[in-house]
């Protein structure tokens, strides 16, 4: 079945020692739309019960999963292999973020390339053999006094790569939820309302600076993006701070 | 102490189930360079043997953990609150991708303001109460069809944008092992010796196409990026197979 994903990049897990880890990495895949996950001798054997439970609801990529005897037999089918390895190797190769690697496996499968992205087991990471068999090197921008990835993060972040590249998603939207933006007509009157309370408790004072605090009490309230049922709430508030005050003459600042 | 890194955002981690989540999350932060984490009420109270565990070599971020009786008291020194959730919400909020939340992020910590990321608990997410004391919300672009996000998985996803967009490491760069790149007349002395090789072999031919076979040829192995030890191999190579080979007269296609 596995075989349908064609335009997918094939995540390989070499020899991975816990189950739990190959769950979350097949739920982390999945929350980003993958779902091509092969093993190279997991130590447990497979299926796996604690890889089940951890998958959460993606067991559907663990059904169809695909286990393999050694890492040239899981890379067999494939014609571009990435290798995630934080090591520096002694070897000879490209070295890509995740972005651009991604950016890479996205440009190959587009072109009907088949892309595997290798990664090495718990602790140990990769031996150089299996980096060997890549053609480029994804090195993760980790702390460099705490390089150490956890496997399925690192399949996480991968994946989110993968996943945010091909996303529709602006970088900025608002949500205005399920109320109405109030129009210009009711932020004023409530302006004007607030200004005409604020007048006699002595608010707009000296008389200099009175013009600019008005207008900066307007542009606050512009910048609020307040709703309609903003608006009511407010006149709300400034109804009940005023309730049962003596009005005229000046207070506050003045007295 | 936690106070002395003002340049960093604080991760809030509102009422977490499991200990292992919290370290899971201690330990992605710290890959990327993040050591300011708060728990608002960790439902099997603090400290946690399994956090300890978890965090692996991060238990540094859990010796420094403030844990708060509630999201306000976690959130009361703060100036600007991201909250991660992929629900839909009834609030008027800026909704961020998580690349743009970590640059704006970056932006206002630069400026000196304290800024808070906050993620809510295992499988409920944040509640309404706690999203609206963020200014704005974060969403990961997750697969509609599986959007639960593991919670340590979040965190690290974060981290990662605060880390790759501070990183200098650049998009590809090459590595080289430690031996030498070939120099151009090694490569040049090769392509020769090859084609020295291949020329009573009939492996040129038809005539018409042996200049552009020939093209060919060096082309490739310019592409190779050759080491010196690559160009020796290759000699060896070449050595081997022409040995005890009757020379003169054509072979190959010409047969």
């Amino acid at each position: 079945m596995e075989e349908r994903h064609a335009t997918e990049p094939v995540f390989v897990l070499v020899t991975p020692q816990l189950g739990e880890n190959i769950g979350a990495a097949a739920r982390a895949m999945w929350n980003f739309g993958l779902s091509r996950l092969r093993l190279v001798a997991p130590r447990d054997g497979w299926p796996s019960p604690e890889a089940g439970a951890t998958a959460s609801g993606a067991r559907a990529v663990l059904d169809r999963v695909g286990v393999f005897p050694d890492t040239g037999a899981a890379l067999a089918d494939l014609s571009h292999v990435f290798a995630c390895t934080a090591r520096p190797r002694e070897l000879t190769r490209p070295v890509l973020t995740p972005e651009a690697a991604m950016a890479e496996a996205r440009t190959l499968t587009g072109q009907g390339a088949r892309v595997g992205i290798l990664f090495g087991p718990e602790r140990a990471g990769l031996i150089n053999d299996d980096v060997a068999r890549a053609q480029a090197i994804v090195s993760v921008p980790v702390n460099p006094a705490f390089p150490s990835l956890n496997l399925a993060q690192c399949v996480g972040l991968l994946a989110y790569e993968w996943g945010r590249q091909g996303s529709a998603q602006p970088a900025l939207a608002m949500s205005w939820g399920s109320t109405e933006a109030a129009q210009g007509a009711e932020v004023d009157s409530l302006a004007a309302r607030l200004e005409r309370e604020l007048e006699p408790a002595g608010y707009f004072w000296p008389e200099d600076k009175a013009e600019g605090m008005r207008r900066n009490l307007r542009a606050m309230l512009a910048r609020f993006g307040l709703t309609r049922a903003d608006v009511q709430t407010l006149h709300g508030v400034v109804r009940a701070l005023v309730r049962d005050k003596p009005r005229g003459g000046p207070r506050g600042r003045a007295r």
